[in-house]
């Protein structure tokens, strides 16, 4: 693996299909599947290590946003990645961009509304991977379900030559979904924040019984945050995977996605509901069966 | 030449270095000084012929806006074209974009205050030629010095790896500047449009003689507008090339910017004023010794 810090490294190291598994560093196994993923369909695989600050809308979470670049080459290295790019914040932005890129819809509610720029911050770096590694498949996690949707749409908006892959989310053993930030978690608050996943799990399962009304699988889902004290939910939304706009039933292929903060810590999950023909089958993504690398010793 | 309609089409033809000539087509002279110098510099060189709905702001402007492939296909190729990409609307945009390109500062004087949309629409289609075609560099005339700005700003602000290239303006014989909209101007429109360029060439000479008051500047190319009773102002401004900002005075390289109406035809021209270390130099383009080609009977 080479380790590059421009964008015409990473195009000097190009060879035949290129796989992008873009990232803030800090890999957990969630980023590892994406990895694996490029690698199975890729000749090249790079893994962008850079930590945005446009796309955090507090000043706390990107100044205790977990770093450690030696760490992160050695896992991407064994996931098959043949190129780490990590580029100064110089590199990736030179002076402050005048340019701004923006997808309407896609990106105002849910994350949107409750992250102010986050979006904004998302589109011009993803666009900005797109157009200076032209990747031909870019991977990204189920678990931001609206993120993919925006890229997806914005990749296409702008002819983009690039295949955008959604994974499934991996968890934890327990069922949390895999997030950099869980090691912030105490043990009660650990405890607290499986309320997600188990209201999502709820979810699933009457949307095999054949439920579809909006209204059910959210109150399904908010239900069981609001039955935790700790968790304090922002939102319990069913949302089109295509746009990210909210439904009032299952009609197109869909999320529920729900967002919570416990204690200091804010967390999002969801279900994908994917068509199959004439049903719908839920995609919860995948249980790790071991504690999570996040939590071994450095 | 090959003649080609989607983005992948283009990049099946890309071999080696690719220059790229974006047009809206109905050619002339300055479009082919644009695919002659893409010709000298590069392996491969694409033009592309697509008349930008999204860059009209008047529905009268899309609607009579000249169209002739057939025409500007063989112009292309005697100019040195490879590749000529004539994409279909549907092709360009399958659905309305819900991503937007803006650029901020450099969209929001003159063209930008005068044609509201106007730059959205250049962005983003530029944006889609970069994309989608990856070209190493791509040609601008600087008769739209102000496109020029907001399309180096952009490219760079999204990492394209491109050099955007711009070319001196192609005047006809009598000095006005090439317009594929020049043909609409009557005999008496056409005497009055002169003013345009006979202003811009009283800046110049002042400016040879060490003059750099934008004040004196614009007064010299407004008075020249306001003498001529036919011809209707819009603005005079001394802008940035970087940034398009205006300038209270000559402190980088800039450009004197007029747009007038004469008739219902709207006409831009500049003269562009570079650095050679201790001094400026203008440069106004260049003249045809014969009339140009935009007045060839099909």
């Amino acid at each position: 693996m080479r380790t590059v810090t421009t964008f015409a490294g990473v195009r000097k190291e190009n060879r035949g299909s290129i796989g992008l598994v873009p990232t803030m560093g800090y890999l957990h196994e969630g980023h590892l599947s994406l990895i694996e993923a490029a690698r199975d369909a890729s000749d090249t695989v790079v893994v962008s290590l850079f930590v945005n600050p446009l796309q955090f809308n507090e000043e706390a979470d990107l100044a205790t946003y977990p770093r450690d670049v030696e760490r992160d080459g050695r896992l991407a290295e064994d996931a098959g990645a043949d190129v780490l790019f990590v580029p100064s914040l110089d590199h990736v932005y030179p002076e402050p961009p005048l340019t701004a890129v923006t997808v309407a819809g896609v990106s105002e509610g849910m994350e949107g509304a409750h992250r102010p720029g986050h979006f904004a911050g998302v589109a011009i770096v993803v666009a900005k991977l797109l157009a200076g590694i032209q990747p031909d498949r870019a991977y990204f996690g189920r678990k931001d379900a609206q993120q993919l949707a925006l890229v997806t749409r914005m990749a296409a908006d702008l002819s983009f030559p690039v295949e955008i892959v959604g994974r499934p989310t991996v968890r934890e053993q327990d069922g949390l979904a895999l997030s950099s930030r869980n090691a912030y978690l105490s043990d009660e608050e650990r405890e607290a924040a499986l309320t997600l996943s188990a209201g999502l799990e709820a979810v699933a399962a009457v949307v095999a019984e054949g439920e579809g009304s909006a209204a059910v699988l959210e109150a399904l889902a908010r239900g069981a945050v609001d039955a935790e004290p700790r968790a304090r939910l922002e939102y319990a939304t069913l949302a089109s995977q295509a746009d990210a706009a909210p439904r009032r039933g299952l009609d197109t292929p869909a999320f529920l996605a729900v967002a919570a903060r416990v204690g200091e810590t804010r967390l999002i999950d969801n279900v994908h509901i994917d068509s199959a023909g004439d049903h719908w089958v839920t995609d919860l993504g995948v249980r790790l069966e071991g504690p999570s690398i996040l939590y071994e010793e450095g």
